[in-house]
């Protein structure tokens, strides 16, 4: 009998890091372990100092990341009882757009000390939404001059993404910048720990940094129009050399392999990005069915023969998710973060009692009683826009809108109007997806809320009108990664040579299906239509009411620190 | 030394009514005592039947009217160490419109075995709203018909209103209808059972069912076009001899001697309402000077020299508040309760803990948290509609908005948006009187609310830019029903001839006054002008989302039911 073989998947999320140990020849979960971040999200006072941060910042700590190698892959090397010689090959995957400035060797700025206590020496995590001015003038720029790629990310980028907060530590912190002598995806970054070798990954460098495989970054004089320091920028502070999703970044240094209890010399795939490698984990190689993946926020992912131009999305990125097709995202900014703000800041005692007493989580006996109501019932309409709009306004000063209030709501027809204003937002993804070209015909959902919520599952089947299965994993991100530690380990090495050949064995769908019922979808897309008609009004400039609100709030909160 | 002399003020509520023992000489407080409802409101089951209300239904038990004669009345007496013989009055206010309908010697429908599980046979309470067609269909004819009577109503009637209500048991239960022989408000129906004599007060007569000094009740012709069956109601149900305020009704019969302890034909004066009796108990006798009495819901009191038709308003009654002058009425259908709602059903256990660790009460400790929030720091905007909008939309099916949510929005933020939204509406209602010529200087706050929200006080005189003060007294309504008892002894018996004569000794203002800040007035000019726009898209016809969210829910909880 031959020696088992196995890969290991580490997805970075927003709070903390989980390592998978996968048997690549059958997709079997061995043994899993999160670590969670000690700093966690930074976004009121920077760790050890007294600084306080602005509304809007979310920053984390590089070492947080280590501490998850250090951690979680001893944990399941051990939980699994795997000798690390059967480990074939290492995969990881992060949030992102999430970057951090780095002397030459990789050394955070944030680790030495002159300037540690530095905001902008920190990393800034994919929520960090402070960098708004800069991407409207970013956009701006960008419409005035023509530029070709804007069209691929649907015509706005997002503050989120990579320049825009460059050119934040550029206008706010010029020494920052200026000794940041590399600025990297975090993902890239703990490649580099590992390897030693500084790579960037095709897909976090195509949707979030502007580079595309044909025409590559935008030109230098479009950096310079925005700022005349930022001319150079790629040359300066990134690379021009982007590796393509599988590929092998390197092997483990002796100082990871001790970290992690692996061999040194353990192949390492080029990082991914945390949505994207769960497409393939969701078995998804063709056009037409939709991953979302469902966790605090949800990102929207299809794929198409060729590069069609969607306004609003996210991006559109030739080989960005699989080799050989063009890989759409789009998302949505807050899903799950709104259930659970939801839960933290609205749900009564009696409700924390009456779930106590029935042994289950707040979350389920909301759902529990949520199921009951009929769709319409509540009379409530809500807003999904706790966190801004990302697609398809793209726009982080909108807000969130609940309506329909009477004294009789309850907080279990709130949680399911909650519910339902996602799933409509999702639907205006799909339907802007369709009207220009991109068809989509079932969904598969993956993450953490799939798993534990049915009622919404059910809600995006009747919303959107089309069926959704979800993935037989609930860690579809690690699974992913893993599965890329296979390809970078190839198969000569015991490996595979391609994501497909893969995702054959290692992943499947759960079998449950949610279809739409027919009742239900009348309803909706009766509720739908109001839902657009306030989304356009409140979205598309009949009334800027939340951004006047947000710039009132701002100037208000400023005069008052 | 001449013995003392003591009025006695009973105030029906929506949960409860109270007894007021007052010295006449000096308006001393000399005990108070209140007495709960038993069945309070009726708004999902009939008592003692397995009967269902329809949504929207709120019924009482005209036998908790009883009741509170039975025990406040003898608490206060016992309290106050009150010889009987020198309480030389009594007066009642009550809810409105709160209607019943009772065989010819004015025993309730509810009380016969044969009715009493009729819905239709019990009170029907003011925010009773199930007669929302009713009232549509009654201002359609009247405006068809060019009824010159409802210009005095703001152009429009509430479903609220005695014709309304009426119709309602007419076309739902023609049986009920039929056999009632009388058709009464509460006010006027436990003056009767007090004294044996039914009278009707101008007050409710004139707010409530569309009568006016000048012109009495409108045409027969009026009501047969409602329907042929209702040609003759007020002949048949009602009558047309109506009572100045402050007038006897009668005395005091032995058998409500019996229940009150008080002297068989202590005089007793025709009913009242509770928000119009309030403002003489407010110092209010001439135009200016507006009084809300702020509550579960805000009714705002204005007096005029001459009779203006002022759209929008509940209408405007010559003689139907003071004597002498036009008695203007505004009102907004949820102010107070929507605070309870929140503090219901959305503060969660947290905040409950950190109250209770404080020895305050939820709405204190929040009160407190909010206040630390300066206008415009919340970035939320709410609209206050959660029972609808009774000034100036008249429209009961509009419903509640919370607008500008984020991840970050705490509770405080929206309780604090929910006062604000309250204030806002306020100032809609004083902005239009102005307008129309109705000319509004300060405000008199009256009621529950001002005694124990200094926050909301100073939120009113910021948003409508007017000084606040309040009255001397918690107990306005109770004060103003035993200054009209006073007045019904008249001065030959001890009491006084008018109800100015009685204000003079008997109440004062409390000497604390709420003055606009300048710069919270220019902040809430902002925030105002939002909530008008959104106000107008909502309210006016741009957007008629909530009417329509509001035909699904009724037409799903009828289906699902």
């Amino acid at each position: 009998m031959s020696r088992r073989a196995y890969a290991i998947g580490v997805d970075f999320g927003t709070e903390s890091g989980r390592a998978l140990l996968v048997d690549i020849a059958n997709g079997h979960e061995i043994a899993t372990a999160v670590h969670a971040y000690a700093n966690g999200v930074i976004d009121e006072q920077l760790p050890g100092t007294s600084i306080r941060l602005e509304h809007d910042w979310a920053l984390q700590d590089p070492r947080d990341y280590l501490e998850v190698f250090k951690h979680a892959i001893p944990a399941v090397l051990a939980q699994g009882g795997v000798d690390p010689a059967d480990v074939i090959g290492l995969g990881i995957d992060f949030t992102a757009c999430t970057i951090l400035p780095t002397t030459a060797d990789g050394t955070p700025l944030c680790f030495l000390p002159a300037w540690r206590d530095h905001p902008h020496a920190w990393v800034k995590l994919w929520k960090h939404h402070a960098a708004q001015p800069e991407a409207n003038r970013l956009n701006q720029i960008a419409r005035e001059r023509g530029e070709a790629w804007l069209a691929r990310y649907g015509g706005k980028i997002s503050s989120e993404w990579f320049f825009p907060k460059a050119w934040q530590i550029l206008n706010e912190a010029p020494e920052v910048y200026a000794v940041a002598e590399r600025i990297i995806e975090g993902g890239d970054w703990v490649v580099w720990q590992l390897t030693g070798v500084e790579t960037r990954n095709a897909c976090t460098a195509g949707y979030k940094a502007l580079w595309s495989k044909r025409d590559g970054f935008p030109p230098d004089a479009f950096f310079k129009a925005l700022d005349p320091r930022l001319e150079h920028i790629v040359d300066e502070k990134m690379s021009r050399t982007i590796l393509p999703l599988g590929a092998r970044a390197g092997g483990l240094t002796d100082e990871a392999a001790g970290w992690t209890g692996l061999r040194p010399g353990t192949p390492v795939a080029v990082a991914n990005l945390d949505a994207h490698v769960a497409v393939p984990a969701a078995t998804v190689f063709e056009p037409g069915r939709m991953v979302i993946i469902m966790g605090t926020s949800n990102c929207h992912m299809v794929l198409g023969a060729s590069e069609t131009l969607v306004p609003g999305i996210c991006g559109v990125v030739q080989d960005g998710i699989v080799p050989g097709l063009a890989g759409y995202e789009a998302g949505q900014a807050c899903v799950g973060d709104s259930f659970a703000w939801f839960v933290e800041q609205c749900v009564p005692a009696a409700y924390e009692r009456a779930a106590a007493a029935r042994g289950l989580s707040i979350h389920q006996h909301l759902e529990e009683l949520a199921a009951r109501l009929l769709p319409g019932e509540s009379g409530l309409l809500a807003l999904d826009w706790w966190n801004g709009n990302r697609t398809v306004l793209v726009d982080a000063d909108l807000s969130g809108v609940l309506l329909g209030a009477t004294l009789a709501t309850k907080p279990e027809e709130i949680y399911r109007a909650l519910i339902e204003s996602t799933a409509y937002g999702t639907r205006v993804i799909i339907d802007n997806f369709e009207a220009n070209g991109v068809p989509i015909s079932e969904i598969v959902a993956t993450g953490g809320l799939p798993e534990r919520n049915k009622l919404l599952m059910q809600i995006y089947a009747d919303v959107t009108g089309r069926p959704i299965r979800r993935v037989g994993t609930a860690q579809g991100g690690a699974l992913g990664a893993a599965m890329h530690g296979a390809v970078a380990a190839g198969k000569a090495a015991g490996g595979y040579d391609t994501i497909a050949e893969a995702a054959a064995p290692m992943t499947r769908l759960h079998e449950e299906s949610f279809t739409p019922n027919p009742e239900a979808q009348t309803v909706y897309a009766q509720l739908y239509r109001e839902y657009l008609t306030l989304h356009d009004y409140f979205g598309r400039g009949a009334n800027d009411v939340m951004k006047r609100l947000k710039q009132l709030r701002e100037a208000r909160r400023s005069g008052h620190a």
